[in-house]
């Protein structure tokens, strides 16, 4: 045969002019009005549909509601579509394995990754040649508007193998930006004294991946005698900042700048922090982001909590993601902003809604107290939350946290701290640095557990 | 500042034209002369110099040997320019950290990684994007022309992080070919047992990556239940295969075919096996392969061992390879092959020079002793040789072999057979299964160890 090409149907021009980066991006997307950007939406939206009814999955989804490819006319329409979340791509996979019918895979070339596993056994994700390429530019033109320059070394911890992570960034890095970039990954792959070695010899700028590792390796370099930002010049982090992240990873990389962001390997890169950091904008040309109560599936107000449910509007080619519930909670902001982008926002990743605890009636969301525990030099930071079921068959919250003088003042005032921000009553166990690592798995996985489930035991 | 671009100095049709694959790969070169061919190699090489002499490394290197830009007037005068090799390229980055002068980046776009370090520490490799693309072309050609279909699903287990091999090898399937690809790398990125779940899964039918660590995952695989062959329908495996290594590997895999290949990280792909699997044909298109004597460092005549010393055509935008010596040994075949390529071949991988161990004058290397032992029931073929100093200070080799059954008989035997194939005397020493693992390091890195020197001890 002929070989054929996965460059051969891929048209970078055509690329980049729907998808600008760099000057190109923000002068685009300062200078559009949201009616325009709505317009640009369902163009997209209608091309998206049409390619939606050629995968099995959809006409098995959609058919199962009754819905005919006439009924959805433009986004208006979109919450009548049923959403769907792993637990149906795991379905899919089972009933035609190994690649599942959640696809429209032909015999052209397509790229083949796993998820992590982050909450369960690792997904099959297939992309095409215009979804890989599209995905891969969100992702440098997030970094190039947050600051990234030429000159910079980027230094990224995410893992490699069957997983997507790793390959995603090091593509966007290497094929959308001239930044020098170093594909170290995890701590398996590159130990982690090697990589401060790699930091310090290549002169790191600019840090990306997971910020639990990345503190690691900040302590790591300290114990080694080298100042995080003075002997590794580190300026910038981009990666997923969660509620409490920000001042701790900022603090151990001797106050480089983070930038959070956020997306999930079937969608590519939803939303990230401009250079004003406040909040995150969603890549509105690239993704439609609906807020959806986490019970009942209706897109909540702007200001409201709820599940992230995606529609990747430029995912066109191989594999559609069109309403897939990310289980991730965050909150629409449609306030003014400061850098003029047409984009909305959104408040970050509040919590996992599968993670989400009803304590009294109040939601509550395990990584939040993340955010509540940060800044004091008494607490690593560390912590995780074990649900258990009292006496009188409630609900009941143990919060355990990582002290560095356990007393029982410090227990009964983080107590009251808790009760008052989170409006509901945990309990308090406080802990000796380390002890919470067995259960959170800060060693093995890349984002640590915060919650521990003991209600069936 | 606008987004710069990898793929915006690419011109992929102009890519393809240059070295086309599939079809037209066969068509053009079996229709081609070696006088065509030559004068295809010199409009390549005298663009390569011109680029060589914006190098400071090779300012340097040839400006100490006398040698102006006027000198080398074509490949007749190759010769004359000092080959270099990996020991030059550190001492270039220790000069110049931490990447060394031996490139013209400038501020475009570049890809960077290291060796594995097999033979020392891990060395920094630039890529610009013509260089690095072709690269991966060649590698996607040859397993093309070896028999890679589109419905073929490929299992890699080269390793990923700053290591380049396995995302070299991922870019020249995903990119340049149809098959479904698995970029599964080392036992340490997918821990053995799930890299024989996944072949299953997908039903690996080619293998790609280092032979001891193939053979390693049959053996898992039967352990498991699976029969090689069937329950994986492995039909062909491309990896390096040395001397002693294709029936072995082939038998562990059910009588998959095997493919040899050869190249190292500077240079890309050197040579590969065909569809007749005799001999390896140098991509002498893009790469021009001189043989040259271990010690005097001349070209020797074809059929000799030496040295191989390769100036890659291809690379002219940042890292220009202009006699790079390996310190691998080959010999070149002139031969007519079956396959009516004009291409020339060469033996395959004999040894590496500097192992190259001179006992009472004969040239032996380790490598070649696995060969010698391979298809024996009662070895492992597994083997590790000690150089040590005798009394008389004069050099001598122990073999040490493991034996399912150790005797003085088997040991005799072994050694007189030794003796015979070798031309020399070495001392044999029989040891249980596995007991040669601590000291090749087979589970640590994917090139085992097959010589200590012990001489300096």
């Amino acid at each position: 045969m002929n070989a054929p090409g996965y460059f051969d149907s891929l048209d970078f021009k055509a690329l980049k002019a729907a998808y600008p980066a760099g000057e190109d991006f923000t002068a685009r997307y300062t200078a559009m009005s949201r009616d325009e950007l709505r317009a640009r939406q369902e163009r997209d939206f209608a091309l998206l549909m049409k390619r939606g009814w050629d995968i099995p999955f959809y006409r098995r989804l959609w058919g199962a509601k009754g819905i005919a490819p006439g009924d959805i006319r433009s986004l208006e329409d979109l919450p009548k579509l049923p959403s769907f979340d792993k637990a149906d791509l795991m379905a899919s996979i089972a009933a035609h394995p190994p690649l599942g019918d959640f696809h429209g895979r032909t015999d052209g070339p397509v790229i083949l990754h796993t998820t992590s596993g982050t909450t369960g056994k690792p997904q099959v994700l297939l992309f095409g040649p215009w979804g890989r390429e599209v995905g891969n530019l969100l992702v440098a033109r997030m970094a190039l508007w947050q600051g990234l320059r030429p000159d910079d070394v980027v230094h990224s911890v995410y893992g490699h193998g069957m997983i997507n992570g790793g390959h995603y960034i090091r593509e966007a890095f290497t094929h959308f930006t001239s930044a020098l970039f170093l594909p170290a990954g995890t701590g398996i792959e590159t130990r982690s004294a090697t990589q401060v070695q790699l930091m310090r010899e290549f002169g790191a700028t600019v840090l990306v991946g997971f910020v639990d590792y990345l503190r690691k390796l900040a302590t790591i370099a300290r114990d080694s005698g080298l100042e995080p930002g003075r002997d590794i010049p580190v300026r910038m982090i981009i990666g997923h900042l969660g509620m409490e992240d920000r001042a701790a990873t900022e603090a151990a990389w001797g106050g480089a700048k983070a930038y959070d962001w956020y997306g999930v390997g079937d969608t590519g890169a939803i939303a990230g922090e401009g250079p004003d950091r406040d909040g995150l904008y969603i890549w509105e040309d690239a993704q439609f982001l609906e807020i959806c109560d986490v019970e009942t599936g209706a897109p909540v107000p702007p200001g409201n909590t709820g599940d992230m449910v995606v529609t990747s509007l430029y995912k066109r080619d191989v594999a559609p993601v069109i309403r897939f519930n990310t289980h991730d909670v965050s909150a629409l902001r449609t306030d003014r902003n400061a850098t003029g982008m047409v984009f909305d926002r959104i408040r970050g990743f509040l919590g996992r809604s599968d993670n989400m605890v009803k304590l009294k009636g109040i939601n509550l969301f395990p990584h939040a107290i993340g955010a509540i525990l940060e800044n004091r030099p008494e607490l690593t930071g560390e912590y995780v939350c074990r649900l258990w079921r009292g006496p009188d068959l409630a609900d009941q919250l143990t919060v355990l946290i990582e002290h560095r003088a356990i007393c029982d003042t410090s227990r009964a005032e983080l107590a009251s701290l808790l009760r008052l921000r989170l409006g509901v009553e945990v309990q308090v166990e406080l802990v000796p640095p380390g002890a919470t690592a067995p259960l959170t798995e800060i060693d093995l996985r890349q984002k640590p557990l915060r919650l521990i489930d003991a209600r069936a035991r």
